[in-house]
């Protein structure tokens, strides 16, 4: 598509060997947690490997430094080749995001502090954001959030509730989100960097959910007196809402581009396996009804690869990037659905067991298609600015 | 819709009662075995719930007599209404399909012994006929099945191989079915009524799969030597295949039935949700957003009723129905797909986790469009007969 | 479906053999207005033939009696068979509805004065009630009537403005609604009959549409100034919109008939096309590609005739069948969108061209997803009146 | 996206200019032909104020030397902005492609005498290529060709029959396609440029279609003996089947290029009505129902954007991008189906009238999903391909 650097290029041929090669045969490992995602265990002993391999934390530096966007895109569909790649990379979200954030806003000491061990894959952590709707805190709007926080001498002390809050369990540091109480900055946010786990932070329920590929799972939970101190605070007071919108762009579409990862080699199993099986007198792939299938998934991998490259070019000519990361969410995500189920319709049977990765990446792409914005949310945005685009145009020609 | 008796109107109504008032608190039950399905053990207790309230089989007698389908449909929907209504009124895949087979081709004998536990409830059954397509057997085309039986002495010895046997693991009646090997009845099949569990029979495998609501999974098995008396030949040698047919679309109209009582009961979550939520300053029923995806999901269940009843009616006027049972699970399986769909959407976060049974009816409902023949083999089917005909009147008009 | 008179049975019958062998050869007939309706000059050769052959108005009575809906849709299905086949039949809209209406609100020398042409086929009307949006009027929101009627002596003096009335050029029957200036009837709306043409009532603009079925196209018009008198008001004064609702369900129910009866038949056409055509080395039906079409225009046409059979039901009990008519409105518009859409692809070029009427039905029944209310007003009061059923139902628990 | 020249970027804006401001005035004016496409002097009056205007031909020079793909794709979007635009402009099917090909196979005198006048938008030509099916011919199968050529001295002697032959009507240059019936090129076919009309070519017929854009129509014609000087020939005999396929892509993806901007033109249309209407107590697009169509269309658009440049870029790289172009295809007709069905939707019955060109688009787009290959043989080609693919990658790992 677009240049990237060799550098890049090299690494994203190298993070495909690992994950071929040494990440696919743990698809099979029985090392899962009760919510069906692989154990931290499991993660550690993977990153080993990926450390080694020389391909651990390949879009990021310890210093916050990246690669571009277009690059990282083509380093992290390759790790997401196997859902357990972005797990052995430390591609994956949340720690992805989180690592972006960090490198962006943090000072040298919170990123040596935070930062670094996240880079090396030794830690995971959990952006501490979502708030439950039964509560009236901020679901897909943020705006409306309920958590505060209020200055206490050379502390902060945050109460609230979370919900949705991906890898919480068993992450080691914290991005804790909280709309501050105090008089010079209040109507904003402050973000703030901890250690996990703390006793204030107490995990309420992390429900079962459709998808399986996230350690830790997406917990609820009660903060309650939470103190940090005032020199963990991320960035500047009051400008928590920002910070998430930096965030927010880039950390979408490493979404997008994992699960294409994942829908490429769901395909190439589908394609694998009706190039192989007979029904009905001839081969699968020679069925029009089965062809076809697999012709529409060849046209939306491409779509997709496209629109990801698109809206990284956006991204890495400096704009935020919320409008384009909304197009580009809704259109990858219902795509890799439409092949998702088309993978898991071509293989029958087979198609709905665990004997392949295909049944994971349909409920994966299941959960995504609500995770960062359900498609209504950003169809009602994208709406917004097409009607205010029509009125600076009317009073353009006014004017 | 249509005429029917008073008696299963009454049967309907009180099945209704009983799975909103004392099933559905059973949802939350946590026994399930470790594919996720409920363990007979819970089964079983909400059996003797089902028996003493008097809704237990409740379309099915000990001698094999039945409701119409047209009454059939009228109760099933309504213990579909949870995923584990099937389950306590025994009105559940395999059992129902297989209780409607030995009570049409059963001799006495044959009844009393392996229909009346059935009936009663105290036992599962399994339908042993489709076979691995790696092993070249019969998948979705049973002609093709290599499990063969040859007789010996008094007895019948059976080999082969099956895949997808649901509730095998745990089942105590079995419908064994295989190629004849004599002479007299080549080219046919028999069916046999075997005790389970047989070591003959080998349970090499039961995957996890997408679903969860069937206890026993779906088996991989190997069938060994096992030996049959001669008397436990269900109906007549060589008549297998006919048989098959005889249970194939009554059967595949009762996932119908269930899955769109489902259905039902994940819109009516939905609708609840919807009506409750707020999000961006309005009720979330109130964005039309949300309000279509309810709306078309009342359309959408008002088709599937209306299919259901008219193939309920081809089937009671004494045809097999074959083409129409499959035109209506190509529309009520699609149907559904896109109702539950809906339903995950609206509910957003909350939609993808098991707080509710709309997670796992999305799940189901993604399993059912493969088996009892996924969608392109009912096309496939559908257009070799649309040929036909054509060719008929051809010839009329030629003649 | 549902039982039906033998009279009603035998009359369907007879309107498809006649719309078969005597109306079809028309189809290629060049006689047409400008705007691609057929002219008046051809619908009257056309009702001469139906005359004699004993199928004009095969439904309604000169004294306004008529079929059952359940009997109607046997009949007007058979007459849609061809697009010529309804203005033949004298089953087309809007002077189907038109006569139910008289039907049901006229007094008996309204009826023999204005009814009794209509039935005899010897007259065309036209309903005058949607108005501009442009001008604020009522669009798809009868509400927002501004065309007022006002009483002058033994007259009604109506001014106003109306668009897309249908077959008012060359109508010689008018129906004109109005909203009440007077103070007795005021927030009410009057309906009366009118001779046309009348100097009072301009035609402004007919423009071409997509839609070419039906003479006089759909006129947008000025009303100044036009005197009816009181003995020609149809029903009470500020009844009008009770009225409208009285109309409301059948005739929209009646467009669902004809054009399923259209597309039908233009499946028939692609069908005949598929058997014979070769291509990329085999017949074109044995294309999966081809036939998976076929065969799911054969399950969208049994899912239409199931919906329009249900809501007919629902009429012929008595009810006003709004909401069902708008969930059957929905479903067969985009059924049979669907259906058209594939009888044109299966036909390749031939498909695009006016050699069938294939082309033709895909381009009607596009029109026909806007007109009668378009898709989204119907999700929109449907979505409504689930939340009003919750809110009923919490009362209900609550109470 | 990609960099074009200086030159091809204003090349663009001027041409966008000029159609917004000179030729949309155009599309009321009542010049149509018979079958409803604007008559050649309609076209030739356009093309003066092109020609002044300096954007005639604006992309292909006289010499044949052209601008690139993606240089191209961002000229001929802006054309397409009005479908009178490509007339206009002289980028309109099928001269666009039967200039690209004559100048790149065609020698400097064949140029000089048949290019040139194409270029200076002085004539239309057609290309005679597909053949009736009922005839045994080559509709979408080239391989299939009837029509024969046979040298006769100085001259070959062309006899056949040719169907959806566009713009022949009217066309006063030729490329002639027959399999060649001499020895040493059998199996091969020759292109020959003939002016235009002739009496040896006979037009039988020109269908009235669904599309209304291009002069002359779509016409089945038969060749009786048409004789044609040697030096005439196209490039080199036998060779013909590989000229059409260096045509193919190009005019393929010049296709999609047009319809993309008439599309975002329908797009702004119904974008423009939206903001403006009040429906139900809110402006249009205020709606979800509206909004979100109109999303869609601007997702729709971007991801048509973005596989045209993909594909023009494949193209400019020197590859014949046959699969490219193929993908592109069915991606681009697809979507702008969805984009002009939802313009007509959120107009309502404003849409469905001629008052706009999005009733057009609607009609247009539906041929366009036929022409240049229906989604069904690209989707089987590609079906292909994906096998071939699979067996070379098993062939190289057992290799």
């Amino acid at each position: 598509m677009t240049e990237i650097s060799a550098h890049a290029a090299a690494m994203a041929a190298k993070v495909e060997a690992f994950v071929r090669q040494t990440i696919v045969p743990y698809e099979r490992d029985p090392r899962r947690d009760h919510h069906g995602a692989p154990t931290d265990e499991l993660v550690m002993e993977m990153r080993a490997l990926a450390r080694e391999a020389g391909v651990l934390t390949p879009h990021i530096n310890a210093d916050g430094s990246h690669l571009t966007q277009r690059e990282t895109a083509a380093v992290l569909i390759k790790s997401g080749l196997s859902p357990l790649g972005p797990l052995a990379c430390n591609t994956m979200a949340p720690d992805e995001g989180n690592m972006y954030l960090i490198g962006h806003v943090g000072s040298p000491e919170l990123k040596e502090r935070f930062l670094a061990p996240l880079v090396e894959g030794r830690a995971r952590s959990a952006f501490f954001m979502t708030e439950p709707a039964e509560w009236g805190g901020a679901g897909s709007d943020p705006s409306m959030m309920k958590t505060t926080c209020r200055k206490d001498g050379n502390q902060w002390v945050i109460n609230g509730r979370k919900t949705f809050i991906t890898g919480a369990q068993g992450a080691m540091v914290g991005i804790v989100m909280a709309a501050s109480d105090e008089d010079d900055t209040r109507g904003g946010a402050c973000m703030f960097l901890v250690d996990l786990p703390d006793e204030a932070i107490r995990i309420d329920e992390v429900p079962n959910t459709i998808d399986t590929s996230m350690p830790g799972g997406h917990a609820t939970l009660t903060i309650e007196n939470l103190r940090v101190p005032a020199t963990q605070m991320l960035g500047e007071p009051g400008e928590g809402f920002r910070y998430a919108q930096v965030r927010l762009s880039p950390a979408r579409l490493s979404h997008c581009m994992r699960w294409l990862g994942g829908c490429i080699r769901a395909h190439e199993i589908a394609v694998d396996y009706a190039c192989r099986r007979e029904a009905f007198g001839k081969t699968l792939i020679d069925h029009e009804g089965v062809g076809f299938m697999l012709a529409e998934n060849r046209i939306l991998i491409q779509q997709c690869e496209l629109m990801i490259d698109w809206c990284a070019g956006v991204l890495d000519s400096g704009s935020l990037g919320t409008v384009e990361s909304s197009m580009a969410k809704v259109s990858v995500s219902e795509a890799l659905m439409k092949i998702a189920d088309n993978c898991v319709q071509v293989m029958g049977g087979t198609g709905v067991t665990e004997r392949t990765i295909v049944e994971q990446m349909f409920r994966e792409i299941r959960a995504f298609r609500i995770y960062d914005g359900p498609t209504e949310v950003h169809k009602w945005s994208l709406a917004k600015k097409i009607k205010r685009e029509w009125k600076h145009a009317q009073d353009a020609k006014a004017g």
